[in-house]
């Protein structure tokens, strides 16, 4: 197994985003893992929003929602739900996103979804229907905000180690959100980064027919 | 409910993304349903992959794998199971990607994770675990390839409407691939877009504690 296609051997004419936007987003990128003591404003946190949201899913039902977590007392809840690796980190962050599907999302879709006045209905009662909708589109979301949050000029450290029924009691008492992922974001210190693990081969990765 | 929060209203200076990566990723870009009669060479659905495959997965996983389907033959044993308000789109495009789990992922754990040498003895010994995992980063994977589309200067018309049992008895009769998602990929034809339809405004998608 190789990883020899640097980046660089890609040929630029084939990408609209520029070597800059690319290095920000993709190949420059790294997961942070620890974060200076500098704060994150609240409007830096409505700018990932302002961004993301505008990113696809399936017929416009936006099922993920966001709990920022950046207050003392907020740690202070949710770190007894993090795993222990995991906890270093995520008290180190400015803000760490609990990122949660919403159950109920199928009530905005009378709103989001104007042109397909039967969805709602359909979505209640489907419940398979609504659970696989809710899960593959929470989670492409979730993808879309990793990058939304280096767009804005932040480190983010996704983590799926955490004790999500003991995050969503404890902020999501009436079962409404379930989480799915937190991201650590903040501005990355100077031993934030690990050494970049190898991909998977174009080869091992891709077929064509 | 309201979307009164323009793109422009937002302080540029919050972003590190220019401008034109903004709209070419978020802002401006919209799912095309109609694509013009013009190929997507090989080298760019590589070079869509090289970009994509650099963004996070918890431990390196990278679990998601791809199928480009581009030629006649492979369009014809696609179709069948592609949901029929989603044929016409997807016959008029050069490409569609098949997005799938790599339901074996954990084999390439060693060389991804070189330092978590337990990592692949844990996920081959826990289903619950292993599927959980590959449920998550596949979908987040999937949110990131479509992006990296968009980066590639191609636009993108992500599908959840398919029959995934069909494709995968199609296209991957051994079993090891799921598909998750289609991607049609291409140039956009002029009747390519709809109205953009509103997203949850930030006081409905978003708490801060």
């Amino acid at each position: 197994m190789s990883d020899s296609t640097l980046v660089s051997e890609v040929d630029q004419s084939l990408y609209a985003l520029s070597p800059e936007g690319q290095a920000l987003l993709f190949t420059e990128a790294k997961t942070a893992y620890a974060f200076r003591d500098e704060p994150v404003g609240d409007d830096h946190l409505k700018a990932i929003y302002e961004l993301f949201k505008w990113a696809p899913t399936s017929a416009n039902i936006n099922p993920l929602r966001i709990l920022y977590v950046r207050t003392e007392d907020g740690k202070r809840r949710l770190l007894d739900g993090v795993a222990p690796p995991n906890r270093e980190q995520t008290a180190s962050a400015p803000v760490t996103a609990v990122l949660a599907a919403d159950t109920q999302f199928a009530e905005y879709v009378p709103f989001l979804a104007p042109s397909n006045p039967e969805l709602r209905a359909v979505l209640e009662s489907n419940e398979a229907l609504r659970v696989a909708q809710m899960d593959l589109n929470a989670r492409l979301q979730a993808g879309y905000f990793v990058l939304a949050v280096r767009a804005a000029g932040l480190a983010a450290g996704p983590m799926g180690g955490f004790n999500a029924r003991a995050v969503d009691e404890e902020f999501f008492p009436d079962g409404r959100w379930k989480s799915i992922l937190l991201v650590n974001i903040g501005h990355p210190a100077e031993n934030a980064f690990r050494e970049r693990g190898a991909r998977p081969s174009y080869e091992q990765a891709v077929q064509l027919v």
